[in-house]
């Protein structure tokens, strides 16, 4: 089910240069890129990959292009393009329709027609599932639950009672959305558990990784904005927010009530507190720590490279006897001071 | 289904001021509180939002009352106060008796009659479960296991073989209980697995969190205090001990056999690495690393905050340099004392 | 079920000294041993236990011999044989075969006659399900995938279309293996995702834990070697490679196309950054991030234990300002040579 390179260009908007009629069946990385497969150049460094490999067609900027003299495929932006070509090349499975006979859909859940429930899914009273969605095997969907339009829980996905995803949503197995935030009240040694009333309501166009883990909002809702990515094994506690086309990588923690701006990357293994504020269009590198609220754009960083332990645990101890190293510091300027009458600082 | 305050008060056995024919229908947070919610302020800084909102009722220390002027509800512990006003606003849905007929349940389990199980429910042979316990859709309850009474599988949730809960607890979705420690002897380059002929044994009260995982021991039981509390996506390895009443956030781990204490207050994503104690009352700050064990109640931290990324890589070179540092100050001091005769140390 | 000491020697290869009429039922620890536990000593230092217990035998390598006078089984190995003989002691439970009556299989699987499908769980069209493999309750078996001899998904595990189990793994509840890697392009402000068309290969005698995700490759496979073990709440990037008899503890992270060698062993919570390699025969300590290549076998590090909190906040301060101290030792250093005369460094 190769795609002739004429037709690929068409579809993609593309300028061809070169053998319109070289069938592309498949795709590969730029070193290992065979006559048949389509590969993409996004960064000029790979180039040099291609004097070796030889693509049946590339994906390229303009700027890149006189670097190249193989078949082209001229585009402004070779990533985007490149995905596009990727679903043409290998488009999504049909989806069915109705409710699988192992399925368990309450008399009171209304599943659109067009619908799909899987085997051994359930549906609780009152949920809606929307045009075209797809509740995969095992999946369980609570009660007073929407689930948008063509939104795709992929398999064994937990959504619970009077939680809300939008439209164009898909969400891998595993996921958790609509548990209870971690909300006690300390009585002496004792926690009460603070009933968690609020609700999880999610965009559109949104993906929720393998294993990741949202609550719900304790008195108003945890809501995460559309178009908004996230990875596998993170975690979203109670009340945050979480801006549109905002990517968070996998293991990444959010405490409750951080509010977390538009277009922001998170990288794997963020830490991000409680009750404070990212504005939009901040990068986090990965296994950094937020602590309290970045109110200007930028890249933030804390984390620290490993390195051979013998160097680093020197290092380490020399970090807990910083005080003394400052205090040593200060008595040699004071010394200084005595022997040359002037202020070092 | 509101409460009207009078009834609200004589429940709660709180003190009441102002109108007591209110009626009471939701919860809100202090600045966003409406004439029918009741709120509560724990830290006194928030009746400043107070002078905005109007809450239907506040619960309220004796101590804050006179900077509230609205209807109160006064008690010791507005917090934990609040946390049964929701109970009795929200009460949680009566839970269904019996055994849903597409739950697999083994004719040598013990369901009682009080308890339920859900949809597509798999209770294995030898299984106890007691009284008003409730095993939500698609958990999975192995041999041998006991759920003690009142306690809840939310649904999805696997507690594999021989393994205990007790009591009140509360368990939420993808949690596993009772997976194999991860222990292997090495062979040379392999890795020998050693059974995991352990179980998980968890008292009374226990909240387990969404995708948390808990291992069996190893010989000996991995132990979960009463009243321990534990968020999502934690691991608990083999062998753990948690003291009663314990908090442990988000995306914890624990290596295996650490002991941790009564009343301990893990944050999110600490790590403690394994054969070590923790003593009662011991609170570590989020992202921080328990390497060795702590024997002195109190706070304790490793965390570093992020900071704009060219500032922040400037100190972590300089970090990773401190021994020149040091070694350069000593050259210093020792040129000093060569000048002045005297030790500037 | 006991086994007689004799007879435990002879099946595990083992010199036996002492009374061989001693009949074995449990294990134990050395220091809680009872007088029918086998126990084992790999660590010198916990024969001071044993003058304590006194277990019904011990494994014990010929060098520590001398420091133990009860019952012994000598091996070269003692960590090794308590393995074995924790398998024998404990056998695990005989497979059934066939197929539960409410586990769903496509007419299009392929189910050896010898492997067993459990309750409730779902097998797509064209999976090979081969000789002695079981796959327990609520797994989920995509399309195309292929599950190898002897290879156990313990309950309610996912592994999604076209990916391959080799021989002899063991998988547990809440694994997910092959969902899509996190790719996006960059389209302005919105992602648009990349089709995953890779697959995840794993090896023969793998040990994959609870929660853990292992995603697919983006056009590569995902490969993980032979020999490797997972431990729980782990994160596998697309098109990570691992290889053979590494072991990576609870809470790893590894981002995209990290490569990581052989024998390799990762702590709990480490982070890998992407597109890097690990070389064989590293050792990461716990909570460190590898954020560039490793091309040196060895330890490594960069964690930072705990401290009470206000001497660990005055050092991170310190830290946050070390730019001050290295400018003021650096006058101090012009100062004294202006002194002197000659250069301190």
């Amino acid at each position: 089910m190769g795609i002739v390179l004429a037709e690929l260009a068409k579809q993609l908007g593309a300028q061809l240069r070169g053998d319109s009629s070289v069938e592309i069946t498949g795709l590969a990385a730029p070193e290992r890129a065979g006559p048949q497969d389509l590969s993409f150049v996004a960064n000029r460094k790979y180039l040099k990959a291609l004097n070796i490999a030889r693509p049946g067609a590339l994906l390229i900027s303009p700027r890149d292009l006189p670097h190249f003299d193989g078949n082209a495929l001229i585009v402004a932006n070779p990533h985007v393009a490149f995905a596009h070509a990727a679903g043409l090349l290998f488009p999504p499975a049909t989806r069915p329709q109705g409710v699988h006979a192992s399925a368990f859909v309450d008399t009171m859940a209304k599943v659109d027609p067009s619908a799909w429930v899987g085997p051994l899914a359930v549906v609780e009273a009152n949920a809606r599932i929307e045009a075209d969605a797809y509740i995969g095997p095992g999946c369980y969907v609570g009660e007073n639950v929407r689930i948008g339009k063509r939104t795709r829980l992929v398999e064994r996905v937990s959504v619970l009672q009077d939680c809300i995803l939008g439209e164009d949503c898909i969400v891998w197995p595993g996921a958790v959305i609509g548990s209870d935030g971690f909300g006690y009240a300390r009585d002496g040694a004792r926690w009460v558990k603070v009933p968690q009333v609020g609700r999880v309501v999610i965009g559109r166009d949104v993906e929720i990784g393998s294993n990741t883990t949202i609550d719900r909002g304790a008195i108003d809702d945890t809501l995460i904005g559309d178009g908004v990515k996230i990875d596998n094994l993170v975690q979203v506690a109670h009340n945050v927010q979480i801006g549109e086309n905002t990517a968070i990588a996998g293991c990444v923690g959010i405490a409750g009530s951080a509010v977390i701006g538009k277009r922001c990357a998170l990288g794997g293994q963020v830490g991000v507190a409680g009750h404070l504020q990212i504005t939009d269009d901040v990068t986090v590198l990965g296994t950094s720590l937020v602590a309290s609220s970045i109110t200007e754009p930028g890249v933030y960083s804390s984390s620290i490279k490993a390195e051979p332990v013998d160097l680093w645990r020197r290092n380490a101890v020399r970090l807990r006897k910083l005080g003394d190293l400052a205090e040593r510091l200060r008595r040699l300027e004071k010394q200084i001071k005595e022997i040359t009458g002037e202020d070092s600082r």
